[in-house]
Order: structure tokens, then sequence, then C-alpha cells
């Protein structure tokens, strides 16, 4: 059907999911069970925000087609949004929704053992957000011949490594990244509400900018003030922001489903000196980083550069500083596989894109300008293009 | 701290409690891990979207003052939001995030081991949308002497019945989706790119009425166009606003985290006159749900006078017309509990809220025209106030 048209023509899915089977053969899985919704949709195209009941696609590691499987409300939504065979859109009973003892992924693990697999070795993806203690009892109970293990998400380590069709979308992503966070920043000033401001980014994030607009973020904006600057995930509320503090905004861009975040750190009158001096070392940090992504080098090598920096200017960041994006949905932009961090010897490729999230959240406030970026043999490329330092808005 | 303003009074949160405890006395329980944002929320106060990575609130069943549990950058947002004594928020080590092999969830087994309650008898909640396969696996892991068993979503059904300052907050929310919907209706007509329409939406959303802010809803604005209308959970694309065509579009207001959803459809051009008779009998068919929603009566003696007036009119609804509703957080406005539908005989009483989710998605086109309300003894109290019809824009 046209009314959905896809964001990727069907050779594209078809090498994903074919690079999907490999991955599979090498970890000697026969099928796997993809709940997370960004793997379902790089799979197939499925998009709709139906992952709060059981759904899934199912890859065998024979099967050129993914199966389908979800509500039967959601199955037109499969038909929509995907290419798949009428015969690969599998719905479960309504009845199921929410029900106390049965479970969807009893009549999943059913269409399992109909097609023949039922003795199959079987890769869940034990952490995805949505694949819930109770999908995975009612699964293993009903397909007591198959073996079960983790699949380590291996769907999310396909997705890596992004297309040229994919890093333009992450680009058109950051451009709308880009003009939401400075409509943010115009907005802001002491006396304005903080949910003014939010409302002008979620209208900036949706409306995009010429020509491309934009998708459903999948982490709310994010806009701690004051104190909560020394906490990185506080809302908003409608208290006007104060005369004198510091905040700070965390957003992304969507283009059909790809991400690009964003931090910046706004002082709201005249800034201690100290807070711009932490600014402007984020921001040599930020730059060592950027340097030191090339193919070749390994995660942790940004991380070592970024920390270097910091090291120099007296500071520390505790936790990791940054990781893989790409496709996501609700409840995180993060793809969940490489972090920048010590330890993840990932060794970097053209086309992997990240988002170094160079925060400081210290006793009583914090500091954060981030980067999102693509991998490229002369370095990070920079998604985004936002003032990069301390904001003052006096 | 006074930043983040909480929603209730101390004595509020410590009814909530306590309620709870009363709760796991009766069914045997001597800890609950609650992972469910809401759960978390109403327990404790604690707001914030962290909801990505593994997070608990712990109750038990002799103490006073619940644990809050998880990152240690999110620790501080426990402070700001919530009463909780300084050794009820423990976090966990930073180098758990996303490690392939140790889970956050070890050491909360530690934790509840050095409390003491490694024998406990725990009740967990299975199926609640962020508690993994993998959370619970490592939890089971680590406490071999403790017993588990899913809690039945405990706390999400004492969260059934309002408080009345909930239902003051479940009001505001209805008037800010009130706002939201009667501007997407302004923004519509043929040629309007749908993300405008959207991006209106959000802004209403968020900016609320006089007074009164609006939180983010745990569901992105939906809006299906054409033969889209005829699945639910689509959402837009940048494409313009056909001509001729119907739509359907679905939001929440959300106050502080309480929601009151809406569903109106609309044509753009002069509809067919099948589309008005469905959607004639959809209204019909709430108000004979709204006269039901009385204390005494039951959840499926609403869905039983919907589809009376339905079946009078030739027509049927195969899934369920409706669930409880009130505090949220993504993917999933509902509370997981009460669903209006056949079998379910739970006995409404004053301050339940429901969504009645009047809509019939049939095989090429659908209409939806619903209702959030609270039960009173006078019947379904509608929280929202637009126009209830098949709207047109000719």
């Amino acid at each position: 059907m046209t009314i959905y048209e896809k964001p990727f023509d069907q050779a594209e899915y078809k090498r994903r999911v074919a690079d999907t089977r490999r991955r599979m053969r090498d970890a000697g899985l026969d099928l796997i069970i993809c709940q997370d919704p960004a793997n379902m949709c790089w799979l197939t195209g499925f998009n709709g925000w139906s992952f709060y009941v059981p759904q899934c696609v199912v890859v065998h590691v024979d099967e050129d087609w993914p199966v389908w499987f979800g509500r039967a409300q959601d199955a037109k939504c499969a038909h929509v949004t995907t290419d798949l065979p009428d015969r690969q859109i599998v719905s479960f009973s309504e009845r199921l929704v929410q029900h106390k003892t049965e479970h969807p992924y009893d009549e999943l693990a059913e269409l399992i053992r109909s097609r023949g697999w039922g003795k199959a070795r079987i890769g869940v993806e034990m952490d995805a957000h949505y694949y819930t203690a109770r999908c995975h009892a009612h699964l293993v109970m009903g397909l007591p011949e198959a073996s079960f293990s983790n699949n380590g998400d291996l769907v999310n380590w396909a997705r890596l490594v992004k297309s040229e069709a994919e890093l333009a979308l992450m680009r058109e992503a950051g451009r709308i990244c880009t003009s939401a966070m400075n409509r943010a920043i115009a907005t802001m000033k002491p006396g304005v509400p903080q949910n003014q401001v939010i409302a002008e980014i979620y209208h900036a994030q949706t409306i995009g900018v010429p020509g491309i607009g934009g998708d459903y973020a999948a982490i709310c904006p994010l806009m701690p003030v004051g104190e909560g600057t020394s906490t990185p995930h506080l809302t908003w509320s409608d208290a006007p922001l104060p005369t004198n503090a510091l905040t700070m905004i965390e957003i992304a861009g969507s283009r059909r489903g790809y991400h690009a975040p964003l931090t910046r750190t706004v002082h709201l009158g005249k800034p201690p000196a100290g807070i711009g001096d932490v600014a402007k070392a984020v921001v040599e940090g930020v730059d060592a980083g950027l340097a030191t992504a090339r193919p070749g080098n390994t995660a942790e090598a940004v991380e070592a550069a970024w920390q270097a920096v910091l090291r120099r200017h007296g500071l520390k960041k505790e936790s990791r500083v940054g990781y893989s994006i790409g496709l996501s949905y609700p409840p995180d932009w993060g793809e969940r596989t490489v972090s920048l961090r010590p330890g993840d010897g990932t060794e970097l490729q053209a086309g992997m894109c990240f988002h170094i999230q160079a925060g400081l959240w210290l006793q009583d406030w914090g500091v954060a300008i981030s980067e999102s970026f693509a991998v490229t043999p002369s370095g990070g490329e920079r998604l985004c293009d936002v003032a990069r330092e301390l904001i003052v808005i006096d």
C-alpha cells in the first residue's frame, strides 16, 4: 500500500534480514524472537505505537521472510507498514490482552510449533525493555522441546553500522535537533514557565525543518533546573524559570525513528566563573573524543581521550561518556550495544553513530554539552550544529 | 527540597504505602519489587525519565518507608522528588549499566540480603513493561533462599480508586486534552502536512490551559489517515492531509502524570452517509456505557450496555471497549487492571477512572469517538468536553 511510504527500499530490508540470518548461523541459533520495537522496525519496517502489548518479529535462520506476531488490531498496521506476505503476519486472540493467567505468548509458542520449529535453538532478547519476565516464562513453558538462550541483542549489534540511507536520516535528525535546541534557547528567559519552553521544543521537533518532518523522540525533553542539574533525567514543571540559575536541556531530533540527541547547558543571569571553566573543559574533551572517533580506534579510546582532557582540568566523569545511536523507540534512544567507556574494545567503523553525552553531574549542579556524531575516516562528524559553550541568557 | 514541588502531601503517600502493605499481608507477601514507573511514582513521588535502566521501589510489609533502587546518577532525582530518608535511596554501580554478564539486579539481590530479607516471600511484577526476563533471572539467581511469585500487579490494583486529590488532577488532564483536541481539529484541513497537526497537538498538550501546565503523555499522538484508520496505532508522516479522507486522532492530556485520553474521528471533505451513521451509533453506545458506569455495576456491564447499542445498529466491536486510567508512563496510559469487557466482574466504585475507547476498526476504515470518565453515583463523569460526533471539515 502506498499511504505509508517506507523509509527504505525492499532491498535494504532484505540485506538486513540476510545479515541477521548470517549472525544467527554464527551464533548457533535457529530462531530469534525480537521484541525490541527498533529491531522489529529495522527488520521489517513495522511502525506503530503498539509496543505496550506483547508483539515481536520472529526470524528463522532458513527463511527469507520474518514473521510479525502481535495484536489483531495491529496486524493491519503490519500490512500497511511492511512488505511481509500475508501468511507472515499472525495475530493473537484479543481476549489474551492483559489476561490474568493466559498470555499472548502461549499462542506465539503454538505458532512456532505449527511451523515445525518446536525443537529450535531459540535466542531471545533477555534484556529488551518490553520482553517481560512473563513473556519469557510463557514462551518457555509453551515450547518444552526448544532450547533457549539470550541472543545477546544480536539484531541491535547488526544495526550498529548504518547504511548510506540511514546516515542520510541521521543527518536530517541532526538538523531537526539543531532547530529544536535553538528554538528552546530563544524561548528561555527568567520568568518564562518551564512548560512553555518544552512546548516550543515539541513543536520544533515535530515540525522539523523545511521538507523534513520530525517524528516522536524516544525520550521526552529533559530540562532540569537549578539544583536539579545535578541529576540528568528530571523533566519540567509549570514553574517560571528562575532569575539566576543553571539549566540543562537534553533533546533529540527524530527522523523516521532515527535519533540525533543533544544536550546544552544554559545559565540564566550572570554565571559564576567556575561553571564557564567546566563548560570549556567539557567542549575540549568532546573535541578530543571526536578527533579519536576514527575507524580502527576503539570505543574505549574515545572515552580515554575525553577523560584525559578532563583530568588535565582536575575533573572526572564516573558514568560512561556515550553510547551508540540510530533507530529508536521509547523509552531510550541508545542502541544498547557499544558504550564509550573503559573496557569496551569495540573497534569503530565508518557509519557507526554515537551520542557523546559529555555531562558532569556534580554534587549540587552539573554541566553537559554533548554531540551526536557519525564515525568517518577523518573523525566524528557532528550531526547537530548548536553553539558549543555555556549558553548565557542575561 | 522545594524546587520540585510534589503533587500530593506526605500523608497521601503514607496512606498509599499503608494500603499496599495491607494488600501484601492479605496476599502473603513479605516484599514486593515495583518496577512499573507509575507504581514507583505513586508509592514515593519518584519522577524522572530513567525507566530505561533497571530501577525499582521495594516495599517490605513491616517497614514504613519503601526503598528506591536505581542508577547512581538518578539517585539524586529520588532525593529531589521524594521524601524518602537517605538510607532508603540506594544506587547500583555504574559499570553494571548494559553490562553483558553482570546486571544491576545482582546488587538489588545483595541489598535485599543485607537488609535481612533474603528468605522473604517476594512478589514481582512479572508483566510490568520494564521488568525484563533478565531482571527476573538475575534477581532469582541472587536470592536462592527467597520464594518468588507474580504479585499480580498488586500496586496497580491499589491505584484503581482515585483520591480526591488525584481526581482533581484527572479533571485538569481532561481540560488539557480538550484544548489539545480542539486545536488539532482547528488545524486540520486538506493539504496541511500531518506533522503540522501533530506539532500543534504537542504544543497544546504541554502548554496546557491557563494555570495548568501539561506533562508528557504516555503515548504519542496517534493520527491514522485514510485506510490507516482501520488500525489504531499508526503515527504520522509529513505528507499533506488528503482532500477527501477519514482520519482519527487519539491523544491524552497529562497533568503531573495523570492521563485523560480521547479519540475523535474527522472526515476531510463530504463524508459518505455510512460513516456518519456508525459515528452516531458509537456515541449512543458510549452514552449507554456512561449511564451504566455507576458504583455497584460491573466493568462487564458497561461493555454490555455499549455492545447492546452496537448490536441494535448491526455493529460489533471485537476488542475490549475500555480500561482503567490514572497515573501513567510510556509506553501505555492504561493501568493494566480493569478492562471493560466480558468476563471482567470488577465492581465499579466512585473514583475509578476509565477510557471507554469506543472505536470500531473495520476492514478498510474505522470510527472512534471515545471518552475518559470518572465513576460517580450518577454515572460516568466525562473528563473532556469535545464535540461528540463525526467531525466534518469540508
